[in-house]
């Protein structure tokens, strides 16, 4: 018998190429661990509301209304919901052709995206167009249909950071197109150097590289620095040198933990900039309803912006959005809310305030929490988290520890991973799924859980972590370098 | 200077071919026109609640109270909601972990597969698996997972009835695959010939294209054609034969407009076919919460099953869901409420029952209208919509008429459908959009515009295609064959 179609053997080999770390094996075995009634703490995805982040009241108000609209003509509406969800809620009917059961535009709902280009145009002081501000269902399909429009086979490449969040090389190795990784520089708090970009860039244009995008993360995944602005313009200068599209990752611009680099957009560098790059560089900026202080990750919501992009591409990705018809209308509403939040005078304004600037700081702390407790830890260094949800220490493995695991068939920081795992329950993400210089172990674990859960969490890392330096140490002791 | 890569010429040759009818040059147009006041009847695509059918209301209650969670510790709840509502809510966010905000398993939550799975048992009377059953954000995107998951390359086939729903065709043109049409017959009211398939498979591979899976849209968009059993047995037996794939598009099994035949599921006839075949036979069945009398489109909810997928297949399948994270959650809740809807003896139970029965029967004679209303007019022939949302009449174009079409650089039905919206505001998708044969001409129309509203919109056509007609036919006058 042939193989079938849907045989392992059959199917399209891109699929069996691309790798998802965050819910790779490490995730697959904490579930399991799960089902047999261990006790997990899922820190392997920035997902707020799964470690027990309680939703922002007004918004959910405001879109619970719009899903049941028949309340809006009961009298008793007033009793559950305050006035300002409930007008609220009829603006955003309004916006819509049948509520949140009609498709909307491939697009988005024209007044959600004139809500988000009113948003741009306060955060940079740069006008915006709504009609080329696209709604999606999350950034993640924003990032995939925009890498889909630019790749077009194996010779076509992406600039990519390595540490990098991997579904930009997953959906690369998808799309049949080639990963050009630039390393950033840990011991310069995983800063980003021109050098290393045009040595990428020449390494693989030398092999045949048709090298066509350069993605950044702002603030950075997994390794939670900030970009300067300096940093930016170097960017976006290399962009227009070597005429490449830039994609701006920035979904956890709301998740800042230092007051010395506040975020600033790609958008906002570039119109500084002035002409020509400010009327040459393609930029496309991605934001999401999933971080930030919402952390409303099952909603789905997102947007991407685009700059300097022809109207014939605008319509390609137009075309091409239209035929999963639309995105859902709910999280579009939620994106409505997030860049247009309640405003000081409101009634709700105090609590949206009390709820969002509480968790805001409660991420600053455990920023600082985290990064102190891995830096307490034996052969473990850390930078500190400036912005983003995540830690991404550095794991100095003892050669026999990699020994080890090489005997056993896994990539040393999978092994430590798993160990921890089952150790102590915390489900983290070995560095090998973001990508790392040879040689070098990190994991990622996100600072999400609750404030007063981490000194314990961290107490147990502390102690599984030294036992296992202290059992693969040799005799003669192995010097922290 | 150089092309940048996000010009139209450097872009993804792929994405240029794709072609989107149903949001395509009349849509487009049809917007304009509204944007200049004009009142557009968008009958283009099935978006029941823009074109004013109301939401269930049991649902809605239910998804309203999992969005404000916080309205469940209220004492004045049972002021707005009933208390089967609010049950079913707290039954939803029990399966959650973290409510709406926390990405669900990117296969969707295990108990709404659960669900979906015992629906499924319900059904066909045949045991599911939830395991084997991947919740999406639509069923579109479903179909892209599959389709991407089948085809790795332009030698890469997929049989697709003609005519046929374009998710299909712009899906197979973006991921450089080739569409394999076979032609649905007209005259046999859109049936499906077995010969008719063994002749494309055999000049599809004739022309070295490797055919992997075949296509069925039951019942029939845009044909509106229920399959009988004994169809469906003869195409389990044929992509037995054939080494295919089945892809089963079973959206409107809901939308029965006739008692002679009722829906059947591919994957039933398929396990009534028993062994070797029930073993063998690859499937993957669609649904959605988008058609059906819920038509909550704008929701995004669906789900497939996958029947004899080899394990290590199912596994790609879900890592490659994981790299978007998850569907939508609010959605997934409305499939499981889709699928478990309340029960006789429900406190809700009689108002759902008057609800959808209400709208089911409302379609039921908007299907007889408007097939009627078609075949009273002047050089137009229309099947029975036996099932789905459409009418896909033919419409017999005079030669003066095609003449005239190629004088103005548009395909005939194009321009037919533009005079159409232009004359009456009616907003159609030309049958060129879907596939047809060389000659004949088409168009889709939803019947879905409100049941009151109908008899207006047909007299209105009426009048302009015999207008049209009496103005392209020659003074010979042209015999309706």
């Amino acid at each position: 018998m042939p193989p079938k179609p849907l045989d392992y053997e059959s199917i399209n080999k891109n699929v069996k190429k691309a790798q998802y770390a965050v819910r790779g094996e490490l995730y697959l075995r904490a579930s399991e661990l799960q089902k047999e009634g261990k006790k997990i703490i899922f820190t392997n995805v920035g997902n707020p509301h799964a470690l027990g982040q309680k939703p922002l009241s007004f918004p959910r108000q405001v879109v619970a209304l719009c899903q049941a609209p028949f309340l809006l003509d009961d009298p008793n509406v007033g009793v559950l919901f305050p006035a300002d969800a409930i007008a609220r809620a009829k603006h955003y009917l309004s916006l819509t052709s049948g509520g949140l059961g009609a498709y909307s535009d491939s697009r988005g709902l024209p007044g959600v995206r004139k809500e988000v280009a009113e948003f741009i145009h306060r955060r940079d002081a740069y006008p915006s167009d709504p009609e080329l501000i696209y709604l999606t269902d999350g950034a993640s399909k924003g990032v995939m249909q925009i890498l889909s429009t630019i790749i077009g086979g194996l010779g076509d490449g992406i600039l990519v950071p390595v540490p990098q969040y991997p579904l930009y090389s997953a959906t690369i190795a998808l799309l049949g197109g080639s990963l050009v990784p630039y390393y950033l520089e840990e011991t310069a708090n995983w800063g980003l150097d021109t050098t290393e970009l045009r040595r990428s860039v020449s390494q693989a244009r030398y092999n045949g590289i048709n090298v066509k995008a350069m993605v950044i993360i702002n603030p950075g995944n997994p390794t939670g620095q900030c970009l300067s602005e300096a940093n930016l313009r170097d960017v976006l200068r290399f962009c227009y040198e070597e005429n490449l599209v830039l994609l701006g990752d920035e979904v956890y611009q709301q998740n800042i933990y230092q007051d010395e680099r506040p975020f600033i957009s790609a958008k906002k560098v570039l119109m500084d900039l002035g002409s020509p790059l400010s009327k040459e560089v393609q930029l496309i900026s991605f934001h999401t309803v999933s971080k930030g202080y919402w952390g409303e990750c099952g909603q789905r919501g997102g947007y991407f912006e685009m700059t300097n992009i022809p109207a014939e591409t605008v319509d390609e990705i137009y075309k091409v959005a239209s035929i999963a018809l639309s995105p859902n209308v709910s999280a579009q509403i939620f994106m409505g809310l997030m860049v247009n939040p309640p405003k000081p005078g409101d009634i709700s304004y105090d609590q949206y305030f009390r709820e969002s600037q509480g968790i805001l700081q409660s991420l600053r702390r455990r920023a600082r929490i985290m990064t102190d407790g891995f830096n307490s830890c034996r052969n473990v260094v850390c930078n500190f988290t400036e912005g983003a949800m995540y830690s991404f220490p550095q794991i100095r493995l003892p050669p026999r520890a990699i020994e080890a695991a090489k005997q056993a068939g896994k990539v040393p920081d999978v092994l430590y991973c798993l160990k921890l795992l089952e150790a102590t329950g915390i489900s983290t993400v070995p560095g090998s799924g973001f990508g790392q210089k040879e040689g070098v172990f990190h994991l990622r674990t996100t600072i999400l859980p609750a404030e007063e859960d981490i000194p314990a969490i961290m107490d147990s890392f502390k102690k599984f972590n030294d036992e296992f330096m202290e059992q693969y140490e040799d005799q003669r002791g192995y010097s922290r370098i």
